[in-house]
Parts: C-alpha cells; sequence; structure tokens
C-alpha cells in the first residue's frame, strides 16, 4: 500500500519543507534510476553488514541488545548465526554497527556522510516492525537518504572537521525514513526531525586511538532516530528548526558556514540516492582518489612497486584532517585510515581489497617502508572543488630519478563510475565471505531478493 | 559488599585520573555530610519523577519501552500505575523523563547542570538490576555526580550558551555511576566515559518552541550512558581521551574557554553533592536569585503586588540567554522561564510552587500586566562571580514613586542555604500530589526508607 496521507507544513521554513516532502513521498514518484540505485546500495550494504559480524565492538552491541532488549520481535538480525528477532530499535541498532565496520560502505559526495551504514538497517527493521512492502521499503529509503544527505550537506565541511557527520546527519535520516514507514504527517515527521536532531552526536576523537565509536556513532544514530519517530507519532514534540533556529545544530554544531539551500532545493528533481558513491577499496574513502591515480600512473607508465622512491598525494584539507588522525596505522583498521599504507597496498597488490587489510600486512616491511616515502599536501583546486568533487593527484619520483603525474576526476564508484551490478555482487560475496559466511547459495538467493525488491510483499528473511 | 577491585591508570591524563578515582571509590570513604546530602536529594528526586508523570512526553517514552524493551526486568518505574518492569536502560530511559518535567529537581550551580534527573534514575536502575546494596547504591551517585558535575564544569558557559549541560555532562555521570556499580575497572571505566561522551548532544532549541526535547535529554543521557558503561565491560573499547582531546569534547562542543582543572582537582577530598542546590520555587533556576530578592524586598519594605509599578532584574549573561528564549512563555513549562511571569507569580502569590503555575494562572491578566514591567539587565559583577555564585539583585519602583533595590547572595536551596529535611518532606509530598499520587503512607514510607538507604540490602520497591 503506498502512502496515502496528504499534508503540507506552512510556517516556511526550509525544514519544514523537508519534512512536508518527506512526509508526502510515494513510491509512485520515484524514477526508474532512483529505485535501482536504491537496490543497488541495499545489495552493497547487506555485504558490509555480514561482513562486520565479529567486530568486537557489534558484539558487544549485541549484547546490550539482548541484555537490555525484548527476547523477541518482528526485526531481524543480518547475522543470522545470533538467532534472535528483537524490536526495531535494537535490530538496527546492531545492523547499523555491524555494516560500518569494514569500511566498504557507500559514501554520498557533498554531504561527506555514509548513508546505508544508518538509513537500511533502520529503515529494513522498522518495515519489519511495521509489515511494510518493499515498495514502501523503497520509498522509506529514498526519504532517508534525501533527508540525511541534505542535512549532511548544510551541516558542511567545518562541520565534518569536528564530527562524524554519518551519525549526525544520518540520525535525522533514520527519523524521516522511520516517520515515513509509520505513515506520519508532516507535523510529526518535523517533530521528529527535531527530536532526532537535538540527540545528534558522534566525534572523531576515537580515530586518535582506534577505538570503537565508529560502531557506536552509526548503530545509535539508527536507535535514536528510531526513537524520535516513535514518540513523534506518540505525541512528543520535537522542536521545529532543529536546523536552522538560533539554538540549533547550525549554531552549536558548526564552526565555519552551513549551507541553508542544501535543506530543500529541488527536493523531488534532484534524489541523493544517485549522488551516492560506491567503495571499491577498502579503505577510508579520503584515500581513494589517490589510490586511483596511483594505479593508473603505475599502469600507464609500466612503474613497479619496487621502482618507486616517494609518493607525494595532492589532496583536499578533509583528506588531511581526518588521514592525519590515526597516526602509522597500528591497528587493521587503523591502517585503512593512513594515505601512506593504503598506498603502498595498492601499489605492491594493485588493488586494496578487504581481503589485502590483514595482520600480516601490518608487518610487512615492505609495505611500512613505502609508507613513510609517502607524503600528502593541500591542492587548492581540489580543495575548492570539495565535496562537489572528490579528485586525486599523485606525484612519484622513481628510484631511478623521474617522476610522473597522475590525477583523478573521479574514483572508481562515484555516481559517474558507478559499479555494474556484476562488480556489486561480487563485492557482495567477498564480503560475505570475509565474514565467514560460505553459503553461496543463500548468498545469490538474497541478492536475487533484493533485485527484485519491489516486488516483494514484505522484507522479512534478509538474513544470511 | 563493598567495591573491591583497585586499579589505577598512568596515562597522565586528567580523564584517567577521574577513572581511576570513579573505579576505586568505596562506601567506607564517604564522610557522613556526603551520604546525607546524597540522600536528600534521592528523596527529592523522587518526588520530581512522580510528580512528572502524566507530562506528554514522558508518557510517549514509556510506551516507546514498552514497544522497543523488553516485557519484564529487574528495574522498577517510580510510577507504579504503569505496573511494568523492564531493563535498566528503559527504566531510567523513563524514570529520567519524568523526574525533569516538574522544574523542581536540584541544580549544581558550578556546572550549570541538574545531577539528580539523570544520577538516580540510572543509578537506582542499574542497582536494581545488579542487586545493589544501599551502601553500594549511594556511593554509585556519589561517583556520578562527581564525574558529571566535573564535567559540566570543565566544558563551562560557554558550552551551557549552546547545550543542555544536563544531558552533556550527564551522559558521562550516568556511565561513572553505572560502571562502578558494574564493578568496571579503571581502563573499563574510560572506556565508558568516553562512549558516554561520544553520543553527548541536546540543545536549547527546544525552549523557542515549547516542545520535549528536555525529558528527551535526560531520559537519553541515561540510556546512553548505561549503554557505554555495559559495552564496556563487554569489551566495546571507548576513546581515551574525550573531554582534553584534539578532536573531543572541549573542542567540539565548547565555543569558549574550557576549565580543565574542574576534571580532577582535589578528587576525593572535595564532593559535587555538596555542591548542588535546592529547587524551591517551580521554575527555571535562573529566576530564583530573582524571585528571592524580590521576595525580600517585599517583605522588608511593606510593598505589596499592586504596589509595584515595575521591576527591574539585575543578572547574569547565561539567565538572559536562557530567559530570553521562551518570549511571554505560551504554556505552563514556557512560563517557568520567563522572569517576568516568575516575578509576578511570586509577587502575587508570595511564592512560585508547583501548584502556582496553571492554565489559569496563564490567563491571568493581572499576572500578564505585571510580566510586562519586568525587564532584566546584565549585572557585570554578578556575572563575573558566576556559577560559583548563582546571585540576584531587583529594583522596584513602586506606583507611588518609591524606588527600592534588594539583593541575595545566595537563593534559598544553595548549598548556604539548604532545605531542612522538613522541608524536603513537605516538598516531596506537594509533588507526589501534584503526580496525582494521593497515599500520603505510602509517600511517608518511601521517604523513611530513603533516610535510611544505607542500611538497605537492596533498592528495590522504590514505587509509587
Amino acid at each position: 500500500m503506498a502512502q496515502t496521507t496528504t499534508s503540507t507544513l506552512s510556517g516556511g521554513t526550509r525544514t519544514e519543507n523537508l519534512a512536508s516532502w518527506a512526509a508526502n513521498l510515494k513510491f509512485s514518484d520515484l524514477s526508474e534510476d532512483v529505485i535501482q540505485k536504491t537496490k543497488d546500495f541495499f545489495v552493497d550494504w547487506l555485504g558490509c553488514t555480514i561482513a562486520g559480524r565479529h567486530h568486537p565492538a557489534v558484539s558487544a552491541i549485541a549484547r546490550f541488545a539482548s541484555q537490555m532488549g525484548p527476547s523477541s520481535g518482528k526485526s531481524e538480525l543480518v547475522d543470522g548465526s545470533l538467532n534472535f528477532t528483537t524490536s526495531p530499535a535494537f535490530a538496527s541498532l546492531v545492523n547499523g554497527a555491524s555494516s560500518h565496520v569494514v569500511e566498504q560502505d557507500d559514501l554520498h559526495n557533498r554531504s561527506i556522510m555514509h548513508p546505508a551504514t544508518v538509513i537500511y538497517p533502520a529503515a529494513l527493521a522498522v518495515a519489519q516492525d511495521v509489515g511494510a512492502t518493499g515498495e514502501e521499503f523503497i520509498a522509506a529509503c529514498v526519504v532517508g537518504y534525501e533527508v540525511g544527505c541534505r542535512v549532511g550537506e548544510f551541516l558542511g565541511k567545518s562541520h565534518y572537521e569536528r564530527f562524524h557527520s554519518t551519525a549526525t546527519g544520518g540520525v535525522i535520516g533514520v527519523a524521516a525514513a522511520t516517520a515515513h514507514l509509520l505513515k506520519l504527517d508532516a507535523a510529526q515527521t518535523l517533530s521528529a526531525i527535531g527530536t532526532a536532531g537535538t540527540q545528534a552526536a558522534g566525534l572523531w576523537q576515537f580515530l586518535m586511538d582506534a577505538t570503537h565509536s565508529k560502531q557506536v556513532h552509526t548503530g545509535k544514530a539508527c536507535f535514536d532516530g528510531i526513537f524520535a519517530a516513535y514518540t513523534a507519532r506518540d505525541g512528543l514534540l520535537g522542536t521545529k528548526d532543529i536546523l536552522e533556529g538560533p539554538r540549533a545544530m547550525g549554531v552549536a554544531l558548526v564552526p565555519g558556514t552551513t549551507n541553508p539551500e542544501a535543506i530543500d532545493q529541488n527536493l523531488g528533481t534532484d534524489y541523493e540516492v544517485l549522488r551516492s558513491s560506491f567503495k571499491w577499496h577498502a579503505s577510508c574513502r579520503h584515500t581513494h582518489p589517490s589510490a586511483d591515480a596511483l594505479l593508473k600512473l603505475m599502469d600507464k607508465n609500466g612503474v613497479a612497486f619496487e621502482d618507486i622512491e616517494s609518493v607525494t598525494t595532492r589532496t583536499y584539507q578533509a583528506a588531511l584532517n581526518v588521514l592525519g588522525m590515526t597516526g602509522r596505522g597500528e591497528t587493521v583498521h587503523q591502517s585503512k585510515f593512513s594515505m601512506g599504507f593504503v598506498l603502498a597496498v595498492v601499489a605492491k597488490k594493485g588493488q586494496a581489497m578487504i581481503t589485502d587489510f590483514t595482520e600480516d600486512d601490518l608487518e610487512d616491511s615492505s609495505l611500512r617502508e613505502f609508507q613513510k616515502r609517502v607524503n600528502m599536501e593541500l591542492d587548492p583546486e581540489i580543495d575548492r572543488a570539495f565535496p562537489e568533487k572528490w579528485q586525486g593527484t599523485v606525484i612519484v619520483t622513481t628510484k631511478s630519478g623521474k617522476t610522473f603525474t597522475e590525477s583523478v576526476e573521479f574514483a572508481k564508484g562515484d555516481p559517474e563510475l558507478p559499479l555494474t551490478r556484476d562488480e556489486i555482487e561480487r563485492k557482495a560475496h567477498t564480503l560475505a565471505a570475509y565474514g565467514g559466511f560460505t553459503d553461496t547459495g543463500k548468498v545469490n538467493q538474497l541478492i536475487e531478493r533484493a533485485w527484485n525488491l519491489e516486488k516483494e510483499k514484505n522484507v522479512d528473511g534478509f538474513v544470511f
């Protein structure tokens, strides 16, 4: 059944416009490319979720869910080995934490956030709770992407310097997606957005000591956004202008300038889900343009790993900020945030897939030596174009004294260079195997079901 | 059984010192005045919790707890009419929301936060979950006050301009109190503090439109702090320097300067619970010094409500910021944040108790007329002393043209002018009656039990 409520707010704020749009969107409004892309990222997310299931943070959060939550419920954990169902708040808490572990989930360029890891776990769990159809689930995910990414873009680059935007924009996207599935009207959706925004949190400090907050941020964004929408349905009033108000997020959480027009311009014309990028490499997305440029340079000029004396990458400020926090990279997770280590991996192995970052790799002296000979520089032109464009330039000096330069305008997986369905499927199989799930027939079956999601009467059973 | 673990961190950060202290505190370390004051605020909190139970936000949150949480558990809701027990995370979510509704819970001056409304609901629910004794519960509350208020003081005045410190400091206090009850060691306590801090949130925007975020902030601070400590126990690593680190709270959530020494100076010598203030009036704490000064002025000079032409209150900047947000005060809750309305109430009724703010009062034209003739001014000297001292000066001009001035250095309820046990009991009875609970025998019985809390084998049964 499609959304039937129609309600529009007339207070004239941008946030009201966004809430009205979110409450009124119907599946029948969606173009074929929006539907297809939403399914692409769903398959991509499923693989990420099963891949992350053995992380200690996920285990701790799953235990919290079993201790604090109900012993059964309508919502499922993607990790079937845990063998429990629960309420949507807890299912999404665990699935959301799990799907951000291996750094292979999508990235929305303009907002610098990872929408899949918050929107899908929440929308899936709530859709299961309310018995939504595949169509309703897809529409809710589109709403979640749209609202979350627009908020992330509103908060902008300077916010991202301090906050993990995936959590702060994400919690609002989750609230909107959940509100849509609960068929809230525009005023209730606005309440949900307000209550979500006043819970927005998530700091980068954890990158300094390789701790587990990244999983907390995504899991809790799901839980908190669901809290916001269910309580809005039941009469809890959220503040109405949580983005642009005088004591709201734009003032409190943004040291620089915001992008107000991002909140509501071209609503219903542009779709943010079309602007999200797949991650091909299993490393921080800020390393991808440089990694692609390096691979291209080596291929074009016949330069081998052993030939390289030094690499200079020219990049944007946000990359310097994030990648500068992890030092040498003492853990597998942290090593994916070291530009030097990631470039060493791609140069040596020709790729930086999930199986290319192991404890053994951390001890590989050839990688560690190479890592030291990589440095990062700010490129003002690249920085100006960011985050609209995530470009990269590398300058390689060889041991024989030659210098080569190569740039990429788009990284593999960007909207302009998306993965093919075949690549998406291969990636999902690799991720499932990494998570220790070896039943490839079951993986194929889940993927096949996802490709036909709009025909499904419900979205139960996405369990590995 | 007293805490038996001994563990001390040696990294040398202030946050490590705080975590080590929190993990190692024993009930036997506490002086009699600390124990007594902790019980005083507990009784005060019980009354606030039952008084707030009918608020729509509390109802919505209770419904969320019943939908998302377990159908039974060891932790109790103070509102016995709801007739359910649940997990500690959900019990504290509901009790925490309820206890901040009527604006009668305590206020810790230096940190500008309300510790009781977050520390007691969380510590009570967790103590019930783990079967802690009265002594263990008291020690955990002392830890919660100490850690929460020190973090609030560290974040300081400029943080409070944007954030509801009760939530942002509170979530860390809750994590520490919970960690203490779970008998976590210092390293695990530090993890809990880190995970709590990266969830810290709560914006003032809701004051602009009289919405319900204040209840969300306190309830969620409980839930999120409990999440932080239970997951820390189970292996989730929180970041180690969430207060002073380069991407931590002090940088991201504080536009001005922090007070680093507040984190760990005089630990074990000073006790923050001794520095918290009771609220006597049922209005925003920023109105209390002016209300007391006005009552004193009227009494001393024989000035009656009808005699007053205008009132000027001289106060500190934080009061101007918070009280300036609510306009005229369209709801009962909002009216408690209007200096003009609160002074009208005290001038007319000689008090501003919980029963003095009603829908009828909002329509009382004599109060509304008086309200218009009150204005606030910044007093630089008072502002400099804040938040160490919450002082107030009022200047009254009478209709016959006389001018009177009166100041108070401390408001009634301040550590220097605390409530007596008799006043605390009377206040609790008034609050219970306000909440519609009329069994005064039961109230007396709960109070009596609280006065002897350290002798209790468990803390079950604090249910109205």
